[in-house]
């Protein structure tokens, strides 16, 4: 079969001469991403295996089949996965296993949520204890926090745990409808056991929210235990292979040893002693929360790796010379992927230094139940997790739609991507409740500085808010512009000014007579988000400048720094107004910017191919458009015609002999 | 079982309180959105039949379904809806059936797309003989038009047809891979027959893409024909009931009739007669594109619906009272809902205007073959099809993304919603490309108007291009700003501003060297779609007052005066850098515009609820969170735990045997 113009001539690297086009070496940028060759080449080893096991391997026959099948398979692939890797090494599952498979393997918050808050919260003999049994999944676990009526609001948690002191046992209660635990995964099914949070009550007295493990079904035979009503919680937008649950418990007593006691105590004799840090409490969603953030330029990069090559491999249109033009020549084509891919990268280096922070906190608290950092990890983790799994989420559904009509089509992989990670804005601290957490430091930062008093590194900057309305920008040409340290300034001041701007909201309401609560929910939450987000942009573009200042490789740390200035460039043209509001900034400085990010979308277009490619996602995670053959319309044509279940002849038979059913109605005279 | 405290006393109009808090009737505003009693009438009619047909109903216990059962479920479904309601009222269909049904019917291709083509384009003999053979569903047929290779660029179709005058037929024939037809709706499975778009040859000579009806099934039993490949696309986002094909022909043989011949034309000696309008080929798509644009404001009327529900039902931390606080009540969360509610009103009025444009265009046409009006409707069509889609699809992520955990259930409705609807930006004209289409319209109008020629009334307004640098905002005070005359000059000078700038930089363009084709494709496209949605933006406010104008109820009015202001104001905000770049407005002015919309969203918290609800949807489409009895929790329950395949206990049994062979590998020692 024929093939238009340039697709004829395509080989196995259909993509080299474009490749050629880039002003470095991808090694040495992947390098830069993934820190050596060993971790490089053991990423590309994983991936080989798993596009090589049968099992594994992303296989477009599954599609279309019920949520039954998709289950019965996902739990195959688990234990297939596990035999090949086991589930200790979560960076090896982040990047390589969550790209290959279309579905949310089992066990995922066994690993994740269940074991680590175990760890981190229970004392050294419940670990001693409980680890082993987990680890060896005698036990699977989950972590049941949320319920029907409460998710945000942790502290109005309805589920009690009652201590009986004559027992010496905890007993467990789902007093309301709306107490009912809602969304665990792997609660469902699956899960033998669960950590569960609930509100201790001793004699009367509510001593908060605390942890408990719960037994809830027979570790043999599955069945649920006395008391116990639980079940899957029906379909999702995504995470279809897992088993998301609804749990009710009915005077479940469980041993008192079964309170998770590292911090919080009920001593036999009923005596409650609380932790030093309350915040403990949410150690794992800290672990978890720093693994969203790393996760989100992972997940951007594998979607952009794909639209990046459809969109250098779809024509459309001719040029005045009759030849058809590559979509990514077109301005506004680079204008929805370059952009993202810069972003890419900020984000990249924004969850670098999360991790790092994170680690430190771990170790500071773990090693010398040293809370210092605790705070202001906290603070930075919520928003950065707020704005990146926005800005990622985005991400997909707009380079899903540069990919026309074909980036509809599930064999694009866009709709699982997009399915799978959908839930990243909302769980594990919904990105609105995040953000203001953020702005709350952020706010109560600024009055302390503005007091004299110490403020941590990570918001010295807060300090230029004195005299800031004399800050002007001072670039007069778009050569000017182009500078990675004016552009850095330009950011500081966004996020300074707009936390003043905020602070000052909150004085506004206070002064209307609002109660600090009233003017907080009612008045200053936009301004209040507008800073947080303005903050984290600015985190993550200082981040992004460090990243480079590590790069060894001179030619990748001149295209980093073109991308880190797109990134701060594309961050001042959004929401721009508080350059104007003040002076900062006047209009014809403001054009000049517009007019360097265009030339930066230019000067991208060639390097495009190599940034994503440095990433090194392999073909089977990239689904038909993304193929590094450029066999996509032969892959779609193959994957349509003989891996499509719709296809199958009995099918088609069945669906047809309804259609002329249809065809017997008297429609002309319909009954109504 | 007891609930939490304002879910306890829910009785049956559970937001009787919220409704009574509006300024106005909510009947009043019906009427104003659907023209009359009897239409509010047979809506709620045919609502009630819809939720009380077993078959047509939603059921929340299809999903999760196997694609096949999804199929064969729909083919019943819609056999149902046609016995009750036949299917010539598209308007019944575009707002009862398309929302409470959670996939597309059978046959809407065939009515939408194949019947109306042959009706514009067939002569009088080939309606005569085609459509009552469809109407009466003897034949099934879709509209054939995108290939594998080509889908935007309609010029660049592969597929040929070559006259052999011989046997006075044409033959029909797919080239190259690319040429594939790929996408058509109904193709895959259920048509007979197809309008397919291929370039005529005669003699050698290519005169273009014209319109065949060609015959690719057998009537009887749905066999392809010789020389046919066809089948199903496979699985995709959203349209999973729905048969997107592919087809191949390989010399198919058609008689020269079936050439649609009421424009160009063959004559029997082969001689090709062209249109007098080219662009009359693509009145079908006038028709649906209309169609598409009125229906924006329908799915975001009922996304609201559900959200803004759910967001006076759902409460979420305790005020300095200790009582729950509706979400709604947080201004972050009527910042998600309040604008989305503002914009449907306006996309409501855009689209009556557009329809009205489109059946006066329809008329001129068709009864004196007077064009005159063709392009102005295609290019305000064009740049509202693409903005309001834009708008609606990123309103149903986002409303979704405001109801938290829950809102990622498939019982929300939202997960459907989303999917059915995405493919509108790709649809019938990308999104991008429609833009532009629009802008040259407007760079074209300015350039006519700066000549001092006459331009048509709707882009009138350019000619205040013209000393637009001495173009002022005057408001001096937030009382000036909220005044809907003011808001409408504000969008008035960006929209004009913005097309001066786009039409400059083409002018930039060309001076620098480049081609027009260049300058366009590669230097102004960021500009051009700017400009393109500015117009389409001030259309619609224009729009917006007229619908003002014309509603009698004095309390109705004042509310959608309110709505317009914040639907002026919203566009204000986004994209304002143009209001500096040439000082027609201060900083201390946008600051105003800001704090008066914050005004605007407390003073409509109140009228939120009534203005959702006039657009009359009923419990039946509006899932779990946005049923009007308030039982949310109730229905997430019920239906998680006695509507969902994956808790009948065999499925429970088979995937926990699965689960339990994980347990026995031995994670401890992967093989890598
Ligand atoms: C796929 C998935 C998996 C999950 N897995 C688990 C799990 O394993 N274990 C578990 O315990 N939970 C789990 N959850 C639950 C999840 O953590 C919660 O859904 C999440 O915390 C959001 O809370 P919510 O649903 O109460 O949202 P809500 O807080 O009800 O949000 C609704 C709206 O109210 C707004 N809002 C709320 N409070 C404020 C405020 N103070 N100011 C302004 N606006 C506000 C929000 O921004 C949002 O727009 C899961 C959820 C999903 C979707
Ligand atoms: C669910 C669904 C149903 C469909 N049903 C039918 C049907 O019934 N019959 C039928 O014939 N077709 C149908 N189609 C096909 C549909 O009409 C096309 O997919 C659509 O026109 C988009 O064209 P494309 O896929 O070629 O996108 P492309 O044009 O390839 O778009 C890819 C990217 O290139 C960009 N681009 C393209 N040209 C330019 C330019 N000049 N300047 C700047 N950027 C540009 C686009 O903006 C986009 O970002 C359907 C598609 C879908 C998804």
């Amino acid at each position: 079969m024929g093939r238009t113009q340039h697709i004829q001539d395509s080989s196995n690297d259909f993509y080299a001469q474009e490749r050629s086009k880039a002003s470095f070496e991808v090694n040495d940028l992947s390098l830069v991403i993934w820190g050596s060759q060993e971790k490089i080449d053991r990423i590309n080893k994983l991936q080989r295996i798993c596009e090589e096991d049968p099992l594994i391997r992303y296989d477009p026959k599954h599609l279309g089949a019920s949520r039954e099948e998709i289950f019965i398979l996902m739990a195959q692939r688990t234990r297939r996965m596990h035999e090949l890797l086991g589930f200790h090494n979560t960076e090896d599952f982040n990047y390589v296993l969550s790209s290959h498979i279309d579905n949310q393997p089992f066990c995922g918050l066994h690993w994740k949520m269940f074991i680590p808050t175990i760890k981190y919260l229970g004392t050294d003999k419940q670990v001693k204890y409980w680890i082993p049994l987990a680890e060896s999944h005698q036990i699977f676990g989950t972590y049941a926090q949320t319920e029907l009526g409460h998710g945000s609001d942790v502290q109005s948690l309805e589920t009690t745990a009652t201590f009986d002191i004559d027992n010496q046992e905890f007993i467990i209660n789902s007093p309301t409808l709306s107490s009912t635990k809602w969304w665990p995964g792997e609660l469902g099914i699956t899960s033998t056991h669960v950590v569960a949070f609930a509100q201790l009550l001793i004699d009367g007295k509510n001593y908060g929210v605390q942890a408990f493990i719960v037994q809830i079904r027979d570790t043999e035979n599955h069945e649920p235990l006395p008391g116990i009503t639980v079940g899957d919680l029906g379909v999702k937008m995504g995470y279809n292979a897992k088993d998301n649950g609804y749990l009710r418990m009915n005077n479940v007593r469980i041993p008192r040893e079964n309170m998770l006691m590292r911090y919080a105590k009920v001593s036999k004799s009923g005596i409650f002693s609380k932790p030093k840090n309350e915040k403990v409490g949410y150690a794992c969603m800290m672990e978890i929360r720093t693994d969203i953030i790393t996760s989100c330029s992972l997940i951007m990069a594998r979607t952009l790796t794909i639209g990046t090559r459809y969109s250098l491999f779809r024509t459309q249109f001719k040029d005045s010379n009759g030849i058809e033009k590559k979509v990514l020549d077109y301005q506004l084509q680079q204008e929805k992927i370059i952009p993202y891919i810069a972003e890419t990268y900020a984000l990249l280096a924004g969850g670098r230094k999360i991790t790092r922070l994170h680690q430190q906190n771990i170790k500071n608290i773990f090693e010398r139940e040293d809370f210092s950092l605790f705070k202001d990890y906290h603070a930075i983790a919520s928003g950065c997790k707020a704005v990146y799994t926005a800005r990622m989420l985005e991400a997909i559904e707009k380079v899903r739609q540069a990919c026309g009509g074909h980036g509809f089509s599930a064999f694009s992989r866009f709709v699982d991507i997009y399915h799978e990670f959908s839930p990243f804005v909302t769980y594990e601290g919904e990105n609105t409740v995040l953000s203001l957490q953020t702005a709350s430091y952020l706010v109560k930062g600024l009055n302390k500085s503005l007091k004299g008093e110490k403020i941590p590194p990570f918001i010295e900057y807060l300090k230029c808010v004195v005299g800031i309305e004399n800050e002007k920008f001072t670039a007069q040409s778009k050569r000017e512009v182009l500078n990675i340290d004016l552009i850095r300034k330009c950011l500081r001041y966004k996020a300074a000014y707009l936390v003043s701007i905020a602070s000052q909201k909150i004085m506004e309401g206070l002064e209307k007579g609002l109660s600090m609560k009233e003017t907080w929910d009612s008045y200053a939450g936009i301004n209040l988000v507008d800073a947080s987000t303005a903050h984290v942009e600015y985190f993550t573009y200082t981040s992004f400048l460090e990243m480079i200042v590590e790069a060894s490789n001179e030619r990748v740390k001149e295209v980093l720094i073109k991308l880190c200035l797109l990134y701060g460039i594309q961050k001042l043209i959004t929401n721009p107004s508080c350059f104007f509001e003040n002076g900062y900034m006047a209009g014809e400085q403001f054009k000049m910017i517009k007019s360097a990010k265009e030339d930066l979308l230019y000067e991208l277009r060639n390097e495009a191919l190599s940034l994503v490619e440095a990433f090194c996602y392999s073909d089977g995670c990239l689904g038909a458009l993304g193929r590094s053959d450029g066999k996509v319309y032969e892959t779609l044509y193959e994957w349509a015609s003989n891996q499509n279940r719709l296809n199958d002849i009995p099918v088609q038979k069945a669906i047809q002999a309804e259609l002329r059913k249809i065809r017997d109605v008297s429609y002309m005279k319909p009954s109504l």
